[in-house]
């Protein structure tokens, strides 16, 4: 039957796709204005000089750059989701910008019209990839890997068709994190919860929770496996019932579910990983939504979508509408359809919707008014007369080679209150100041932007005395 | 003129191309292997299955995986690269993986053709980026910025031609630092050359020399500005020279060019550079190489280029042709091209050939024997009896909650040696060990595994104390 596993990795891709593409509409309106108003400002300068190019200088639709602001705040969100996959003992890999387009065919039922094509130049088949988890699976049929525990961090492309591409962008980052490997049932599932909680946490996006569907309850047992219409009615009660370790007690002690051996089965399963959320002090995190069950024929097990509770609305901020900010599942079949003898390897993974994430805390700050600093420089190397460049050259290699961040003016004679403007507004905590006066008497002024106190040292110690103050500070 | 922009920048395109193009041919030896081993046993499977897919299962040619292996090397010179970049004030900034065609099109001269255009979808035409310094230069044109120092790290894309594609990947990464802007001579040019030496050293690579190419010298001066043949001549004296400052000041104080006044003014912003060089310790490091100018005809100034003296050879190892490892120069035209009024923005910037580096630096792990940790893990949570899932799930989730990197196996009842032995192999330094006497005794057992010590920890303190352990070690 090498079309089985087709089923559940296309539906589960559906969900994922839904709940992952970045961002919501609103928070591509500067995009779209930014780009309106460049090609307005070079539309209009194109007809003053029309001998220049004649193109429209813009990223491709559906991408953007991304500024030193954006790329400040994405570094500290994915060095918090990175070492939460760390903790938890996951090697990092990488593939491909693209794959064979046949390895990406048939993966995403609908959705593989919205697949980048590489052209045909000679040669194979290309697309660009769509999902980190088809090329994970491919991977691991490719070399054999019958068990493994990685995260992937990279940009994934998806070519929306015009009528949905409002707000959502072409290229964007994705953040995954599987375990494949045929283990004892729940323990890895419960772990990739675990790990949901501890990044949405983390990030302080307020509160959220995870809620999650359960194929087997209702579509493998009621319909699949034709339980009596009176059991399936009765799951039917609780499918618009939400809730966690209740809602499984509750199933458990109802005689039409409990005396059925495949309903039993599914609610062992349900109250297993149950048992293991508690232990890992998350269970009140969870969700159990019957309601939410979308594409259920597919699935091979659990799929859990975290939704944030309440968009972290203050003064003056726009209400934001994010939804899902991190989705997952269980897809046991993806691996086998990539193997010769169709041999399945058991994975379940998470993915964080880093891009909803990213705009969620970039908006945050822009309320607050926090400046971001797009530099880390600790040092500027400063002169208040002419010719000192020589001196300001020597004093910003030795901030180099001891390892401190440190800049300076290109200038040969830069004015001294350019200088320190320069270190207000980049947020360069501390200035060297090296003139007539010092050179005479062998010392350095150290001087802090903040408090404008300046303290002569001898020359030779001036590293040293750096180092001393950016310790403590 | 608009055509004028577009020489220099194809040169210094073609001579980045050639040098930091990754890795040399013998580095592939091993990815062609696996490949061809993948083929082949899928090949012989194929014949028994002839139901399952008929594709084989690969990466598309001039592409391969980044095991967790190779990311663990990369990340560790990665980081060194990128934190000498933010040491120097860089911004960190990145674009789109495709762009217009158009934004590419007659930047690369004769490369033009081995780009990636993606199929024609419907829309805008694409390309992959060749490289990150076109999308620096466009983005700087589209935004108006006059000036910005940044650093990109990146994946570009070369469609090698089958015949040159021997050990070069069409996949691989860059990672850039340009500083834009108007600034008073060579000071830019300096800080770019530290940077690489700063790189090199601290990569410990071994020996290496910077090479530079003064295009002004020789072809400006000689070819351009008709200089008498005798000077010319003269000329080819030095070109068949190597040296540093002392061949600056040899050239100096030859008349035949001391008294021209173009000669003159090329020579005395080449003996700025090294004084600037010479402040920044670094000027024996750097050696001035006429006849290195390759292409001549189209910089805009300085080109240079980074060589390993020696390739670290030690017993057992396979000699190394690694070549260039970093390569740079000045662009003042590229951003012009991009400008509806041509408005220049001088650029200078280099580009380290990482691929390369990645490469010998994994050729010498291999050769020493050094096993690459490919997980972070501090500590495993282990039993030795049956029945204790629960407990492990519990002190596992409280290693967790306190930021510790920890693991366990994701079976009911894992046998004692099976998980020592899964710490040995991963090289996980501490197990934590709970079972029926240490739930008795309300203690745990804290397990060095290079010393085989066991200790008993009361139960409560058990994180802490962990804690005090990794902090020493």
């Amino acid at each position: 039957m090498p079309l089985l596993g087709l089923l559940p990795r296309r539906a589960w891709a559906s969900l994922l796709s839904q709940l992952l593409r970045p961002p919501c509409a609103s928070c591509t309106g500067a995009v779209r204005c930014q780009s309106q108003v460049a090609e307005a400002v070079l539309t209009s300068q194109l007809k003053a000089h029309q001998e220049k190019p004649n193109f429209i200088i813009k990223t491709p639709k559906g991408t953007r750059d991304l500024s030193p602001q954006h790329m400040v705040v994405r570094e500290k969100i994915l060095d918090l989701v990175i070492s939460c996959f760390k903790r938890h003992g996951a090697k990092g890999m990488d593939t491909p910008a693209f794959e064979l387009k046949e390895t990406l065919t048939e993966k995403y039922g609908e959705d593989s019209g919205l697949m980048y094509d590489l052209k045909d130049q000679g040669g194979e088949l290309l697309s660009l990839r769509y999902d980190l988890t088809v090329p994970f699976a491919r991977y691991l049929a490719m070399n054999k890997v019958k068990k493994m525990k990685r995260y992937h961090v990279g940009k994934v492309w998806r070519r929306e068709s015009p009528t949905i591409v409002q707000g959502r962008y072409r290229e964007f980052c994705q953040c995954d994190f599987d375990i494949a490997g045929q283990f004892d049932p729940m323990i890895p599932d419960a772990e990739c919860l675990k790990i949901m909680c501890e990044i949405l946490s983390g990030l302080q996006l307020g509160d959220f929770l995870i809620k999650m569907a359960w194929k087997d309850v209702r579509h493998e047992m009621v319909v699949k496996k034709g339980l009596a219409p009176e059991v399936a009615d009765r799951i039917g009660d609780y499918v618009q019932c939400h809730g966690g370790v209740s809602l499984v007690e509750q199933m458990f002690q109802d005689p039409r579910l409990s005396q059925n051996k495949q309903a039993l089965e599914g609610l062992g399963d349900l109250k297993l990983l149950f048992e293991y959320l508690t232990l890992f002090g998350i269970a009140d995190k969870i969700s159990f939504d019957l309601s939410l069950a979308r594409g259920l024929d597919y699935y091979t097990g659990v799929i859990y979508e975290a939704m944030l509770l309440q968009t972290p609305t203050q003064a003056g901020e726009e209400p934001l509408n994010v939804g899902s900010v991190a989705a997952g599942g269980r897809y046991d079949g993806l691996v086998g359809m990539f193997d010769p003898k169709g041999h399945k390897v058991p994975c379940v993974g998470l993915s964080i919707g880093v891009e909803r994430i990213f705009y969620i805390v970039e908006q945050r700050m822009k309320t607050k008014g926090e400046k971001v600093r797009t530099t880390e420089t600790q040092v500027f190397v400063a002169t208040p007369q002419k010719n000192f460049l020589q001196e300001r050259l020597k004093l910003i290699a030795e901030l180099w080679d001891s390892g401190i961040k440190a800049e300076m003016l290109y200038k040969n004679n830069p004015k001294l209150l350019t200088q320190l403007h320069y270190c207000e507004s980049t947020g360069i905590p501390l200035v060297v100041i090296i003139g007539e006066q010092e050179l005479k008497e062998g010392v350095i002024k150290i001087r802090s932007v903040a408090s404008r106190e300046e303290v002569a040292i001898k020359r030779e110690n001036f590293v040293a005395e750096i180092q001393k103050r950016l310790s403590e500070s």
